[in-house]
């Protein structure tokens, strides 16, 4: 199971609220209070490579914001994984079930030992009503993940699988160092032969 | 080019901002003072069917919300269509080119007469900074819109376009009487001859 205490990263915990007020400061200044608040809203999770934060079926809490790591979403579809997405540094994944409470259609994993958020909707709440500041960090970040999902979901319905690797490869190149091939070919849609040859095409080429 | 006057569609003003603020006083209730705010930033368009509202290679200054009517948003790729998206009532289509300010990779167009709201970054700001209280409106819905995306994509990556088009027909039939079976076609990735052969098979086995 997750954890709040012990991390098995190379991260300490005020290490790794420095990387979380950084990346609020880009939107607006804390005060010590709202620093504070933040502290006390105990919301940071450790999590082991391979563990499941979300099983299918199970009735979905929390979204997610990864702090350092990488999350994968995917279908067990007749008894094959499906990967929809990856989730690394300052990203977050929203599980889909968390629209209408409905138990989830999908699973999250730890790729990688992770530092996570794990807010739920009465924690999340619950700082916006005390500090209202935090509506237009939460906006903003809401706004921002809005057109960069529909970039993603646009390329991916306007490219092929070799163009879709060719995107990764100048956008995301550190994903494909740190994600298995399996799980890269599933994603673009292609199965792990087909990534190989395609790899050795492209390398020809350049 | 766009209107914000004499509407050629069933709705007068008075009406289409009653829609508005019906839809808004699901999430805050609104005062006088925020209703008159609302109308005095004059972001409610009308346009007519055909109408293309942001053309390729275009600098993306507007985000929409649709009032009434359909906008569809679509790519040409070698010279060919990709309709990626529609957008109907109370619906926002973010154009992809908002994120940094580049020139827009895709087309938005007008389906039908609409009512819409064209909102930029500055009017956005402006009202915002008014009314705070708009603060947790937007966080909402682009929360709400982040997990109904991540719903649409998670669909399109683990279906077939069978499969796709009878998710249309169990979740939006108002979209295949409203749009063209081209572009429903083209949405679902095959060529409008599949399209017809796909339906006279599920035609035939319900």
């Amino acid at each position: 199971m997750t954890s709040n205490t012990a991390p098995d990263t190379s991260m300490n915990t005020d290490e790794v609220y420095k990387v979380l007020f950084e990346f609020l400061e880009q939107y607006v200044s804390l005060s010590d209070d709202e620093r504070a608040a933040l502290v006390s809203a105990d919301v940071i999770q450790f999590v082991k490579g391979g563990e499941i934060l979300i099983h299918e079926g199970e009735v979905v809490a929390h979204g997610f914001f990864v702090l350092k790591g990488c999350l994968r979403s995917y279908y067990n579809i007749h008894g094959d994984e499906k990967t929809t997405g990856f989730c690394t540094e300052l990203e977050n994944l929203t599980p889909t079930g968390l629209l209408d409470g409905e138990p989830s259609q999908h699973f999250v994993s730890a790729l990688e030992d992770s530092i996570i958020i794990a807010a739920n909707k009465n924690i999340e709440e619950a700082v916006l009503s005390a500090f209202p500041k935090f509506e237009k960090v939460c906006r903003k970040m809401a706004e921002e993940t809005v057109i960069k999902q529909q970039i993603d979901f646009d390329t991916f319905k306007t490219t092929s699988p070799e163009e879709r690797y060719l995107t990764l490869l100048e956008k995301r190149p550190d994903l494909l160092q740190r994600v298995s091939q399996n799980h890269i070919a599933n994603y673009i849609g292609i199965t792990p032969q087909s990534l190989s040859r395609l790899k050795s095409r492209i390398f020809k080429r350049s």
